[in-house]
């Protein structure tokens, strides 16, 4: 909890919102112990009631819990940079996201925007839990589409590593200088009254 | 705050969640009325401390108020079907989100899922603030592009109409039906172990 003191103190908020929102960042250190399956499903369940176009809900969510046979599997789809940490998460999964409305088969043009809501409610439901979520582009999607008997239906769409919080001094030197929650751009840069305006 | 209780009340939630998620829902019932400015401003905030690959945040928000010139161009945008309700929102919104990394001008995987990551915060933030929003795909999306000078290098996302809460029995009777929060598909369905999993 001393953490998510930290982040609202390092990040500049410029309005004041639910503080749920800044509290939530993407720590690398984590602390190699396992979550309760019931902590696991509750942050599903949090992903489960985001919206979607036409209430497709199209994400799905595969996982894999330290400790099992499937973890090294996971482990191996990760970007080198990317193993160095998250080796000591609890559970990783990787977000999957149907392409077709299943009701016509339709492409759904917000499938993956969709998706990126349902994780979002995921991380935000972690911070609530006092546990902490990193998502992930750094992997290789091809193998972990081959490996996890992904449909071509379905887009890969990113990986998550959850866990607790660990101790920053555990983490090489080059990604404790970056273990602090990160900026953003000032409001002005993405809100735009009528028209598209270059910043 | 009603309507929030009842959507806890007809909704199944199956694990103990922050009810921030459940609560949030998408009502078309919109009372005409505008919001302030500082709302408003407040809801992009919560939008621009969402997660994104290497904290790019390739979401950008144009918007139209009520009661302003640029009003009728928004709502020249959605289908008929929208229009109908969608004209007592007190703002609209065209969400666009950067195809490639500034930094690099590679492309950018997650873009849109990170970009569906800011909506749920957008929305979620509402929520706390007793507002209601609902996004919509049912617009036409070249058209927006074009009247709003959006680049080819974003693509154009969806739209959201923000609000207060109205009166149902105001909504065309069809509507009136669907008023409702919407119920999900179980946690099981969408939630596997290390494959994926025809269900």
């Amino acid at each position: 909890m001393q953490k998510q003191k930290n982040s609202i103190q390092i990040r500049k908020v410029e309005k004041n919102i639910n503080p749920l929102f800044v509290n939530r960042w993407s720590p690398r250190a984590m602390s190699g112990e396992e979550i309760s399956h019931d902590d696991l499903m509750g942050l599903f369940e949090a992903a489960r009631w985001a919206p979607s176009s036409y209430n497709n809900q199209p994400w799905r969510f595969i996982y894999a819990k330290r400790n099992t046979d499937h973890w090294q599997t996971f482990i191996s789809f990760l970007a080198e940079g990317n193993k160095i940490w998250a080796q000591n998460a609890a559970v990783l999964i990787v977000v999957i996201s149907r392409k077709n409305f299943e009701f016509n088969e339709k492409p759904a043009i917000t499938h993956q925007f969709d998706a990126g809501a349902a994780w979002e409610n995921l991380a935000l439901e972690a911070t609530s839990r006092g546990l902490i979520t990193h998502g992930m582009q750094g992997f290789d999607y091809n193998q972990a589409r081959k490996e996890l008997d992904v449909p071509e239906n379905f887009d890969v769409m990113a990986m998550i590593a959850i866990g607790k919080l660990g101790k920053k001094e555990n983490l090489p030197i080059d990604l404790q200088e970056r273990e602090y929650p990160s900026d953003r751009k000032p409001l002005e840069e993405i809100v735009m009254e009528a028209k598209f305006i270059v910043r």
